[in-house]
C-alpha cells in the first residue's frame, strides 16, 4: 500500500485525494488507456450505490419518476437550440461510423439530455392536466475536456450522472420547481454532511439554454470550490424548438415551461474529500459500504472460541439492527495493519475484540472521525454503536461547515480579496453593482472566477458600500473563488 | 389508448408486443430519432429496476462483486484478442471526433468488456491468493444490429447488460464457474417463471474468443427462440495478450484463466412476453411494480367515507406486509377502464372495493394469470392476497414451462424436423454424428438456426439413431429452430 501525502491541505490535496482514491479501493484511475476515464473497485461501487440510493430515495418521494434516455443524441437534435449547442459544441463526442459503415448523421454521446428529452416530451406530453411532470436518470454523461482531468472531479465520462429534467404549466411553476429542488439538493448535500453556497450564476456563466442558473459549491481541503449540483429554469426554450404544447386551463394552447438540475460524480468526491484526514477516508455513516468493522485479536495465532462467538454474536446483532458490518477474520494480517487499512477506507467504527474483552464484556470501540477510543459494554453495544454513529455523522457535518464557513470572506479592498484568494484560498465576498463589464473586470482584479450572487444569506451588509469594479453603488454580492 | 391486436400467437406476436409495450407503459420504441434506441418509460423503469436488483442479489450473494468500467475502449486494445475483433468488427461504433478534434485512436462503445477488464486485471490480480475474483457490471452495451432492430430484443443499445467476468488459477476452476453461472441463471431465469433450454452452442457460434459457450434459449409466443443469456468459458484467450499473470501454488508463473456470462434487456422482453394474454402483460409478482392495485368503486360521483376508510386501511396492512400496492383514486376514468388499464400493465392482483364488499367485510379480487374473481374476508385479506401472489407465481411459472415443452420436439425424419420448424415453429432435436459439416447441412436442411447441444436433458434416446444429415452414427443431440 503505498504512503499517503504529509497532508491533504493545500498543495498536498490533489496527492491526497489520488492516494484515498487507491488506498481505500474506491476507485482506479489513470491507468485506463484513454484519458479522463476510471472504474469504480468494488468497494468505490458500494460507496456509489448508496449514494445513488439515497438520491433516488430523496427524488422519488417529491414525485419525481425514474427513466432511462438513449445515450445517442443526433446532431440535428442537438442543433436545434441554438445557445445549447453554442455551449457544448467544443466538448462533445461524436460517433462517426458504425462497423464498416460511415453514418448519415453524426451522433453525439450525450453531454446532457435537454434535446432527447424535450423531443419525447412533444409525444407525451398534451395537456396541463399531466403537469407538474418530473423525470430523472442516473446515466453516463459525456464531456471532452480539455482542462486537466481528475479523478471523479473532472472527466470525460462522468459515470454517476443524475438529471432531472420536469415540465411545467407556467414560468412561475418552474421558478418554484427550481425552489423545490434547491431544498431537495440540500437535503441530499445535508445527509452527506457536505456544506455548499447557494450562488445564482452570473448571466454569463449560465446553463447552455437556461433562464437562469443556480448552483451549489462547496469548499475543497485545497480552498478551491467545487460546483456540486446545478439547478436550472429552462423558460421555454427548449419547448418552442422541440415543439411540446400543452392545452392550457383557458383551452389555449401554449408551449410548457421546463427546469433541469443535476448531480455528478463529483457528490461522491466531497464526500470523501471534505470528510477524510491524514489517515485516509472518513465516510458519512449513511453511506458507509461497511459502518462497523469488527477486527477479533488472535492470541497465539488463532482466534479462541469463545472470542470467536462472541464476534459472531455481535456481528448478528449489528445486522439484525439493520447496520452493515464486516468482521475481518484474517489470520495473515495483523489487527495494526487491519486498522490502518480500514481507517483508509473510512469506516465509522471499528471494534477491537481480544479475549479480554470478551472475557469482561467491554468492547473497545474505535471512532474514525475523532479517532478516539472509548470502552462500551458489550451488553449495550447495539443501542451505543447506534448512537456514535449518529454521533460521528453529526460532528463530520458540523466540522465540514466549519471549515466551509471559516473558508468564506467578506471583503471590500480589492487587494485584501485579491490577497485572500490567492492566498488563504476559498471564497470572498464582495460589493457589486450588478453589471456585466464589472463582473468581468472584477474576475481579473481578483484573479479569480465569479460564482455569482448568493441565494443562502443576506446582502444587506454591503448597503452603503461601493462597487469594488466601478465605485458605483453596490447593489449585490459577488462571490469569487479559485474553482475546480 | 390503442386496441389490442387480436392475439399474441404467431404472426401477430410482434404487433402485440409492441402494443403492450406502450399501453403498458413500459418503453417507448419507434418514435426516438436513432434506429435501434428505445426509452424506459417510468413504469417499465420500475420493472427493470426490480428485475436487475433480484440479479444483483443473486450474484452478490454468490460472491460477485460490482464495478463499473469506462464505455471507452480504444481500437487498439479491442484488436489485442484477433478472434475477438473479428467477431465483432462489424458491428462497433466507433468515436472517432472529439469537440473540433480527429482522434487518434477510434474509440469503440462497448460492444463487451473482455478486453477492457482483462487490461485492468493485469495490474489487480498477481496471485492465486486472490483468486477467484468475480467482477459484474449491469451496463448499456453497443452493437450496430443490421438486421431488423426490435424493442427489448434486438437493440443497439442495450441499457441492461449485465456482464459478469471471472478469473480462475486453472481451465478446471473455470470450467466449475461455468458450472456455477448456468445455476446462478437458472435460480434467475425460475424466479421469474422463464422457462429455457440450455444448450452448448456448435463451434461455429460461440461467443468472438472463447472456449466454449452455453447458452439460455427460450421460446417465444410465436415459436421462435430467443437467447436470454449466454456463458462462455474464456480459457486464457484474453489472459495471454493482456498478459493477466498469476503466481501459482507451485510460485511458477502463469497466464490466469477466465470465464464470463451476460444477461441483458432481453430477460424484460421474455419476462413481459411470455406471461402475457390478449388483455396485456401479466408481470410475475416479484418484480411486479404494483402487486396489488386496490379500485374503490365510486357511488354517486364520490368515494363514502368509509369505503375511504376501507380502502386506506387495506392499503396500509398490505403495505406493512411488504407488498407493493397502489390505490387507484382517480374519480374522472370509470372502474371498467380502470380494470382494462392495470390489466394491460399486468398487476396481478386487483381489488374492487365497493360500499357493500366494505360493508359486509368481503372483498373481491381479481387474478390476472387466470381471469377468475374470487370473494375473500376482509380480516384475512392480507394473508390470502400473499398465498394468492405465490400461487399467481406458481401458475405462471408451470404454464410457462408447459408451453415451452409443448414447442420442445424431437423428431428423426428431416422432413417432419423441417415442418416442425416451419409450421409448428418451436424447437426440434434431431440425431447428430457431431462433425462441423453436418452441422451446417442440417442448418440448411431444416432451414433452421442449430442452437447446439443439450445440457440439460438426457441425449440417450439417439442411441441407434442416424446422423440426420451424414446417416453416420448419431453420438449426440443437435437443436435447431427458428430464432430471434
Amino acid at each position: 500500500m503505498p504512503e499517503p501525502p504529509r497532508s491533504r491541505w493545500r498543495g498536498e490535496f490533489q496527492r491526497w485525494f489520488d492516494w484515498v482514491l487507491e488506498v481505500g479501493g474506491f476507485y482506479d484511475y489513470g491507468r485506463y488507456p484513454v484519458k479522463g476515464v476510471g472504474v469504480w473497485l468494488p468497494y468505490g461501487f458500494r460507496l456509489r450505490r448508496l449514494v445513488t440510493s439515497l438520491i433516488r430515495d430523496v427524488l422519488d418521494s417529491a414525485g419525481h419518476e425514474e427513466v432511462l434516455l438513449p445515450i445517442f443524441i443526433p446532431e440535428t437534435l442537438l442543433r436545434k437550440e441554438s445557445e445549447h449547442i453554442k455551449g457544448f459544441e467544443s466538448e462533445v463526442f461524436w460517433v462517426t461510423r458504425a462497423g464498416v459503415n460511415e453514418l448519415d448523421v453524426r451522433l453525439a454521446l450525450r453531454p446532457t439530455s435537454e434535446t432527447a428529452i424535450s423531443y419525447m416530451e412533444s409525444f407525451w406530453i398534451k395537456s396541463y392536466k399531466q403537469l407538474p411532470k418530473k423525470y430523472y436518470q442516473i446515466v453516463s454523461m459525456f464531456r471532452y475536456e480539455t482542462k486537466a482531468t481528475r479523478p471523479m472531479i473532472r472527466l470525460r465520462e462522468v459515470t454517476t450522472f443524475k438529471e432531472a429534467h420536469t415540465v411545467h404549466e407556467s414560468f412561475e411553476d418552474a421558478d418554484a420547481t427550481v425552489a423545490e429542488a434547491i431544498e431537495l439538493y440540500k437535503k441530499i448535500f445535508d445527509s452527506l454532511g457536505i456544506p455548499y453556497l447557494v450562488s445564482r450564476r452570473p448571466e454569463w456563466d449560465k446553463f447552455a439554454g437556461a433562464v437562469y442558473t443556480v448552483a451549489f459549491d462547496t469548499i475543497m481541503p485545497d480552498g478551491r470550490t467545487l460546483q456540486i449540483g446545478t439547478v436550472h429554469h429552462l423558460g421555454q426554450n427548449f419547448t418552442i424548438p422541440f415543439e411540446v404544447r400543452i392545452q392550457r386551463r383557458d383551452e389555449t394552447i401554449d408551449y410548457a415551461w421546463q427546469t433541469s438540475y443535476g448531480i455528478s460524480d463529483r457528490i461522491i468526491a466531497a464526500t470523501i474529500a471534505l470528510h477524510g484526514d491524514d489517515r485516509g477516508a472518513c465516510l458519512p455513516p449513511i453511506v458507509a459500504p461497511v459502518q462497523v468493522v469488527i477486527v477479533p485479536i488472535p492470541s497465539g495465532g488463532t482466534i479462541p472460541d469463545e472470542l470467536k462467538k462472541t464476534a459472531e454474536k455481535l456481528e448478528e446483532e449489528l445486522k439484525a439492527a439493520g447496520l452493515r458490518v464486516h468482521t475481518d477474520w484474517r489470520l495473515d494480517v495483523r489487527p495494526g495493519r487491519k486498522y490502518y487499512e480500514w481507517e483508509a477506507r473510512g469506516v465509522p467504527v471499528r471494534v477491537e475484540l481480544g479475549a479480554r474483552e470478551a472475557r469482561e464484556g467491554v468492547l473497545t470501540v474505535a471512532r474514525r472521525d475523532k479517532l478516539e477510543k472509548l470502552r462500551i459494554p458489550l451488553d449495550t453495544a447495539v443501542d451505543e454503536i447506534k448512537k456514535l454513529l449518529d454521533d460521528i455523522m453529526n460532528t463530520l457535518r458540523q466540522r465540514a461547515w466549519s471549515w466551509l464557513r471559516s473558508m468564506t470572506h467578506r471583503s471590500t479592498s480589492v487587494e485584501e480579496a485579491r490577497s485572500i484568494v490567492s492566498k488563504r484560498m476559498g471564497v470572498v465576498e464582495v460589493p457589486w453593482c450588478g453589471r456585466e463589464e464589472c463582473g468581468h473586470r472584477l474576475e481579473e482584479l481578483l484573479d479569480a472566477k465569479i460564482l455569482g450572487t448568493p441565494l443562502d444569506e443576506d446582502a444587506s451588509w454591503v448597503d452603503g458600500e461601493k462597487c469594488m469594479a466601478c465605485g458605483a453603488k453596490a447593489v449585490t454580492v459577488l462571490r469569487a473563488a479559485k474553482t475546480y
